[in-house]
């Protein structure tokens, strides 16, 4: 079965509604910006990379139906377009990087008319859509070398298919580990409060006949413990540029418990996702998300005392220390991390 | 208000149905073997102290209507009472230390009519409840030494009026030092799957006016990371003779966690929690519970795939290096912890 996280279908964005899943798989067409903001807010796509094309598409959702003939009012459009996105969610860096191409694009084409210039961010769009499948196979191809045979892989969150455009990130490894034969198990973390490793990876890694082992977020000490975890793999919403990375809330967890341990922490990611305007992990801003979320259980009844105080970030900041190495679609970034933005380079 | 939750009650255990919290608080009374062995396994009562009451008063709902007048079918019988509590739930030390109480006191009045045995029995279990009433508060007297002002105190799963008859062990510490009129607050980890953390220890914390912000058990590590946290403290199922601790699962994460950060970390335990016939924590039977408790919601709804293999340990077991101090009735048993049994002697 072929599932498609998102897609450009007639004039819409057709993307696989997640707060669905597992129960079920609904694909929905969304053809306004506002729909598709409220669509990132709630996490119906979300995953860095799917964002970053959600991103770029809502760019061009945006403006498509401005009639305007004056670039000025067309611009000054394209712009408050692009602040409403970027409000949506403030942590993944693609999303950023989808709108800061886009909005390139259209300054580089300012002298063209506004028909002209709304095909190329649509272009652009596709093309950002289009370059992330290519992105996922090398990340993929590189990742797939640090998986032996027998290995017990650890993963939290979801970034895979569901993520991204094609096989993911973190679990493309995986799936190009299982392409190449290679033998292996999953551990995945559930990842409270939303769940996406229960709902998301153990669906997708079951859809797909790898062999998944579902804990709760809270059981992975105690497997590495026993010795029964070779290796994490996790994706990255924003790596700053001494690689400090920001993930879903519970990796630096995994990555404090894999130094312990003695097991090799991986982050795997593409290039959009470095933030080199950023020197550390200090400084990227950490969504807070409602109460609700760790408060009302997946279908909103209560499994907490209704008036406590809760702490509910996103993500959290795995500093660049406890991470043995980054794998990104030009290759495997080793340590030491100084001079990222060079060695992406070098390496691509 | 008064939350009592086990009591014996008109040749009833009365208890609070733990199940139904926080939605609802429910009392139920329990008149025979069979329906108490069987809350005991849906954890409608749990906590290894309250755990200890409960097989305690369950030996004697088990024999009080035998009719036998021989001896030797009345200790057959209450031999295969203790199998069937023991058989209950494996981890708990506190509980066969009770089962094992009640049979001591039998068997030294063997030579009696069986009307009298079956009063000392329920006099000890009876006994057994009001000692942890003395307990719970020795404990609460010796642990809120360790909480000082401004403190942030992180817990996981319910070891407090819940656990226990009166208010607990680690959250006995809390309570204490609330008394003392000491200014703090408390993180609890929800503790999933079950969400002792969330449904419980939110709850009574917050009924009883102690400043308690809930967490998913995968944010503590940024907690700390922030130094947000002062000091861990948690309860225990059992304790091996070399202080090896077994407790809720996502213990022994947080003590790895407590370690990198230099956060000190405490257990808080009654002395029949300890077991002087098992040398470490690798002999430590550990309870594998149901997949459901993972894949379905608390309400049976599903948040994962249904075919999906889980990995379910109810506990972990935390090296007695990564424990800080051991708070018992007695007091407080520092490291190194060598010959804990002359120890918990010297210092009772």
């Amino acid at each position: 079965m072929k599932i498609e996280t998102i897609q450009w279908n007639k004039n819409a964005v057709r993307l696989i509604d997640q707060t669905k899943l597992p129960s079920r798989l609904t694909y929905v067409d969304i053809k306004s910006l506002s729909k598709l903001i409220y669509a990132i807010r709630t996490m119906k796509i979300r995953g860095a990379p799917a964002l970053g094309v959600a991103a770029a598409l809502g760019m061009y959702l945006g403006i498509k139906d401005v009639k305007t003939k004056s670039s000025k009012l067309f611009f000054s459009k394209l712009k408050k377009v692009a602040e409403l996105i970027a409000g949506s969610r403030p942590t993944a860096r693609n999303l950023f990087w989808a709108i800061e191409r886009i909005l390139e694009v259209a300054n580089q084409n300012d002298n063209r008319s506004i028909a002209e210039i709304k095909k190329f961010i649509l272009k652009t769009a596709l093309m950002i859509l289009e370059e992330d499948r290519i992105i996922c196979r090398n990340i993929g191809c590189h990742g797939q070398e640090l998986i032996k045979n027998n290995y017990s892989v650890l993963t939290i969150c979801n970034a895979g298919i569901l993520a991204t455009v094609d096989y993911g990130t973190s679990l493309a490894a995986i799936y190009s580990a299982k392409e190449k034969g290679k033998k292996f198990k999953v551990y995945a973390c559930e990842t409270r409060p939303v769940l996406q490793g229960a709902r998301l990876t153990a669906w997708e890694l079951n859809k797909n006949k790898i062999d998944v082992i579902l804990i709760c977020d809270n059981m992975a000490a105690s497997l590495m413990q026993k010795g029964e975890i070779d290796m994490v793999i996790v994706g990255a919403d924003r790596i700053a540029e001494n690689a400090d990375t920001a993930n879903k809330i519970g990796t630096y967890n995994l990555a404090v418990l894999a130094n312990y341990h003695k097991v090799p922490f991986f982050v795997a990611a593409p290039s959009s996702t470095f933030d080199f305007g950023i020197k550390t992990g200090k400084d990227i801003i950490i969504e807070q998300r409602s109460h609700e979320e760790v408060t009302k259980s997946f279908f909103k009844k209560p499994i907490a005392p209704e008036n406590v105080k809760v702490y509910n970030p996103a993500f959290d900041v795995t500093p660049n220390r406890l991470i043995s190495a980054i794998i990104t679609e030009k290759g495997i970034i080793k340590k030491p991390f100084k001079n990222l933005r060079k060695k992406i380079h070098e390496i691509g």
